[in-house]
């Protein structure tokens, strides 16, 4: 018996780091899928859909919603963003593990549908390089920042509602750590227990 | 604030290998402490009180169980065997991390008294592999032989009562996997949550 994938959901204030740490996951390990989130908003310049994001109108979207279609799913400033349960179930029933990149509102209604997921919490060393970072980010004004720095700050709140918090200090270490978490959740008790159970089986023979 | 050590507590069916993972760990780990088990019997030719084992008589060791003394105790055959609380709490409370390798018996006393230590147990990786191991330990007779392996087998039933586990194919490669599943344990949002809270005390000032 082949047990299933595991999934990852990665979360943690804007400026932690949390995309470089999905993408450096996604190089590291080959058997990860990505689950590329659904939305309404109108495709930039250059982004393919199936790629960046599956793009779709509000009826379908509002169909899924419907059908019980996403994991999570937000308004955000009236454009619909969801993750799409289909795909996510499929990769995770054929053994392959799933990472999401979401923010904690969608983190905590996944939890919700799906408790044995693994909840990774992603912070800044400090509350000066969030700053920094999200200074660094962009030509945003000053009141932009000042907004997003709060945001950041109180997103933090909620790192209790996830099962490991990893400090973003180097990238790369991050990602290890991150990596590392998956590697262990394999081996914990239920995923690992059909081992046992098949050497059992073999003792009653 | 500086969290508490981990407790790591190891063990499965004779023959699983979990004394040379526990040797290979107390290497790899320089911050890891053996807990040195306590003993009524009597010592054998080399062995050191306190190094192999804590020896002691049988009215101590009662005085130790009557006052709480044991995170776990036995009587195997006549002798007493116990893990002493004192020892354990000091080095958790020092920020140290713990390794008890102990039977089944013994680990499911602890997680009744200490349940948040982090329980892994060791598995053979296959029923021929372990018989091999136990016939190629020792001068013991056939029937002694079979004995330890049926009581080896059924003990592989406790595996689920544990956190993770580990099937040991190679010592140093399974060695590794619970090096990782510490690393990973210290990342646990419980062991983590002051790194926040202190990121959080500090956007209020």
């Amino acid at each position: 018996m082949k047990p299933k994938g595991l999934l990852l959901v990665l979360s943690g204030p804007s400026g932690a780091g949390k995309g470089t740490i999905c993408q450096g996951l996604l190089e590291k390990r080959q058997d990860l899928a990505y689950s590329v989130s659904c939305t309404t908003r109108t495709p930039r310049k250059g982004e393919v859909s199936g790629v960046n994001y599956i793009f779709t109108n509000r009826e379908n979207f509002e169909d899924m919603i419907k059908n019980n279609g996403f994991l999570e799913y937000a308004d955000v400033y009236g454009n619909y963003y969801g993750t799409p349960r289909s795909y996510v179930l499929e990769q995770l029933n054929a053994g392959k593990d799933v990472v999401l990149e979401i923010d904690t509102q969608g983190a905590l209604q996944v939890k919700k549908n799906f408790p044995d997921g693994v909840f990774v919490f992603i912070v800044p060393p400090s509350l000066d390089e969030l700053s920094k970072r999200i200074y660094k980010r962009g030509t945003d004004a000053e009141d932009v920042i000042k907004k997003r720095l709060r945001a950041a700050t109180s997103e933090l709140a909620y790192a209790s509602k996830y099962d490991y918090i990893v400090i973003n200090d180097e990238a790369e270490k991050a990602t290890l750590k991150v990596s590392n978490i998956m590697d262990v959740e394999h081996l914990r008790v239920g995923r690992t227990f059909y081992i046992v159970d098949e050497i059992c089986n073999r003792c009653k023979k």
